[in-house]
């Protein structure tokens, strides 16, 4: 990083448990629980995930961390630290310089990092003559109980997800709580056998599950919780509401499979989980099948929102 | 990650004790030998990093992944793993498709993460409209003597680097060998006080660790090791070949100051570290010097090479 920008930066850090040695040097050392490490990285794009035009500088300097920290809820892991490496468009963005572009990134992404224990503990940063990009590595430590992988699901669970679907790009996109605390709640007191985060759609990501378990799956229609985002999107998109909340993407919900025999103890985590709700059960058929009130059965096409 | 560049990168990934969870969940799962991560981040771009004009994407791939095994060495980390995050050309570069360039970028990578046993155990990728960008972010784990930090340097220490410098953009700057193996031999057998690796240059990299360690330093001229290539430029540069040495940048060999009574020791380092050579010492007096045969002394500018 630019010298400057890391002392700036530096200022702004505040003191960790975790980070033994953090920005500034060759490389930071961050302490873990246990000597294993859950780690993910996510590329963000003007463009793509975020338009430079429309959303301040923090917003987007949130979300970059927030799907980061998503893909860590999604293996029950706790956040212990972040690297990000930011390239900044030549003349920057707007009224903004490069530099402070970069600042106001980093202003989004720290309270963030605070109010996840997550500190950001090095990264790099360049000039490109092309859109911002922004590529951040997130650290998590397993509990107790392991990570939750996606593959574990069984015939038979039953399918949970932790929140209302559909119309995120009305805003829920960049300003999401990524569910670290639903997850960590829901892995000490429940038996999880898969869970994955929601960020291309139900129908699709509820596929990847499948496939990656070996299982099928039925969806209850009546059961999918939309959000208001979602209804009034339908209302001009001639798209139904249920629609836009089984494939809009970037939901970043958490999707879960619980052993049936595991169900009641979810209201144990109802402090933490305010909004679980079952949306159907897995089978032995492969398969992703939507279940009408009136018993018709239909595929669902996996066609989820794919960034292109 | 795109389904099946996943499914085509998970094919070559060879196993290691280092992964538990590989590319394919949400997150993976990285084993350490202590419960503690040195991690180091790296964005490299066209144009300014490689040229995708001139060098192969497997080059182009492979020194991605070196320049963050060189951030390893620097600390005397011993590396376990990385992640790889790529903005891929919308359109490709030259002939090869978004998918291809992915590809040989990758087949570049895996013989050196193999020869350094630092497994790639996930990532992301994306398109862009912008320039190939290459965020890598490397996993070490500390010997048992901890790690090397770049602010311990003392007054009276002796300062070495591993190998003659100047020129590497003549090929070396994507061809090196980065020096973890020579890191992990000196910090088990020297008294290391500080080190770093040379990425900008020594004169500018050399003010830095002074700057941390609060010290000086004086480099005497006539000791400076200097690569072939860097004589070669100087017929035609208009610059002399100590200048190259001193600023050219992306030497990526590791500059360290070590006890002088540790000095002796150094030589049973000799089976690993082929070309240590003793470049000067560090002072009380703040500033880096540069010292002439005849005892001339001047104060050396941190101009070396700043990637812009």
């Amino acid at each position: 990083m630019e010298l400057d920008f890391v002392e700036w930066l530096s200022e702004r850090l505040p003191a960790s448990p975790h980070v033994a040695i953090g920005v500034g040097d060759d490389a930071a050392v961050v302490r873990l629980g246990r000597p294993e490490l859950v780690t993910t990285a996510d590329l963000l794009l003007d463009g793509i995930h975020f338009l430079t035009s429309e959303h301040t500088p923090r917003r987007i300097g949130r979300k970059s961390l927030a799907v980061n920290l998503s893909d860590l809820a999604a293996m029950a892991a706790k956040p212990v630290g972040a690297v990000v490496s930011l390239a900044l468009p030549r003349d920057g963005v707007g009224d903004l310089s490069t530099r402070e572009l970069a600042a106001q990134l980093m202003e989004g992404m720290l309270p963030l990092a605070e109010t996840f224990d997550c500190p950001i503990v090095g990264g790099d940063t360049n000039v490109t003559p092309g859109p911002l990009t922004i590529a951040i590595t997130a650290f998590g430590e397993p509990t107790d109980r392991g990570v939750v992988r996606r593959d574990g699901a069984k015939p038979g669970d039953l399918l949970y997800v932790t929140g209302p679907l559909g119309g995120s790009l009305a805003g829920k996109h960049l300003d999401f709580t990524p569910r670290v605390a639903e997850a960590l709640s829901l892995h000490e007191r429940v038996d999880l056998h898969a869970m994955m985060d929601l960020s291309d759609g139900v129908s699709l990501d509820l596929a990847r599950l499948c496939k990656a378990s070996g299982v099928g799956a039925v969806i209850e229609a009546q059961s999918v919780p939309i959000t208001e985002a979602a209804s009034t999107m339908a209302a001009t998109s001639g798209r139904t509401a249920l629609d836009h909340a089984l494939s809009d993407g970037e939901d970043f919900e958490l999707l879960f499979a619980i052993d049936p025999r595991s169900e009641e103890d979810l209201t144990t985590c109802s402090d933490v989980c305010e909004s679980l709700v079952r949306i159907g059960c897995l089978t032995e058929k492969p398969g992703v099948k939507l279940r009408w009130e009136n018993g018709v059965t239909e595929v669902l096409q996996a066609d989820g929102y794919q960034h292109r």
